[in-house]
């Protein structure tokens, strides 16, 4: 079990609307001050912005890369990857080649995933020493399970940090049974992200039951104010249970 | 009226699911010559391979650059731009940044507008002496109708080619109001682009009635199987008689 301070510092506080304002993310900013969540997820544009906003708090920056499609092209996303490093990102989740990995093209996936890994080594290094964090988001809904095991193998192999479910933008978002797959696979070596569709304090111990070690949501606030310990050790108890 | 050639030849036949696999996007490539459309529109990473496909063909090689959300910054948006030029691109559809927009950031909108056609005028000089034709993808279900006549403004100052309404993935697509709203602002100066939701060939006709010049839909073929230039005739003879 978690205490809320623990709960909260398993959000990724998430605002990817195109249309949301630098106002917008000043508030998404301050909330995240507050509330301590490992991050604030914005995209590459606000970077600079949301990095003035959390210079004097324990929250970490965070982007997107090749989002959400993920079919920019491998010198896109290690030109985006890179640059947002460079603007104060210490994480970053990038969409994996959705399309190669569908047309059986294992060395066109791996190949561009291994090279944002060593971009998010050398680019850190320079900066201050520390790697920065990678997730990559397989968008699980567009996958069968065999696919899902082989990225899922690849990302782990290739060294990343995380592999996330979904943008959020498919159809389909994280569901239990696709936390569990990948933390099958990758086992307590890397961190698994569930996110897409995540919007209630139910919602997202489900997913940290099911082996989730980050939540990526637009609703981290209400999450985590919907947060009893006593509740889920109870809630708990049932599902053990039942 | 257009003959049924003319007709195809106003089609960007799109295909931007990213879970399209490369035979998908040969399909495309071989409908598209047989038909004769204006181009087709694959993701950057399909580039290489769509320009094999159409070497022998009349249609014209595009592709998407910040799509869908436009919020990867300007670096990031003029090398995407570059690569796809590179690559054979002879169309790129961009979206505008959507957030620098409705936080009333004239400056950055435009910069980033202007960088990008100067970038379509080198690139192309290098090539093959002509510019790459540039669509700026407006967004417009996110704008007021202010901030669309803002735009439309600032893209055709800057010189670009083409003034599209929607990505495809935003709540709303094109509507005839909006295509009229960016004529009366671009006169017939610019080429409109009508994009988002267009699947018969009734909605494109409607489209082309308020005076859109291009029809983006991942239906093209299904609509010009449709179009019959003497149906056409008659119900453009209904609609002005009611």
């Amino acid at each position: 079990m978690f205490s809320k301070e623990q709960f909260a510092k398993l959000m990724d506080s998430t605002l990817l609307r195109p249309s949301a304002t630098g106002e917008d993310i000043m508030h998404l900013c301050e909330e995240a001050a507050r509330y301590h969540f490992a991050t604030v997820m914005v995209f590459p544009f606000w970077l600079p912005l949301a990095r003035r906003a959390l210079q004097e708090s324990d929250v970490k920056l965070a982007s997107v890369i090749g989002f959400p499609f993920g079919m920019n092209g491998r010198s896109a996303k290690v030109f985006e990857a890179r640059t947002a490093i460079t603007n104060g990102a210490k994480e970053i989740d990038i969409v994996i080649n959705i399309g190669a990995l569908k047309s059986g093209e294992r060395n066109i996936l791996e190949d561009e995933i291994r090279e944002l890994v060593d971009t998010s080594r050398m680019t850190g290094l320079t900066q201050d020493a520390k790697r920065t964090v990678l997730k990559f988001i397989i968008e699980a809904y567009y996958l069968t399970d065999d696919e899902k095991k082989l990225v899922c193998e690849i990302i782990k192999q290739a060294g990343a940090d995380f592999i996330k479910t979904s943008t959020g933008t498919a159809p389909g978002g994280a569901t239990v049974e696709d936390i569990r797959l990948i933390r099958g696979v990758v086992g307590s070596d890397l961190g698994v992200k569930a996110a897409g569709g995540i919007q209630t304090t139910a919602q997202a111990m489900e997913m940290l039951d099911a082996g989730a070690s980050r939540i990526g949501t637009s609703s981290a606030a209400a999450i985590v104010d919907g947060y009893v310990p006593e509740d889920y050790l109870e809630s708990a108890g049932r599902r053990r249970h039942s």
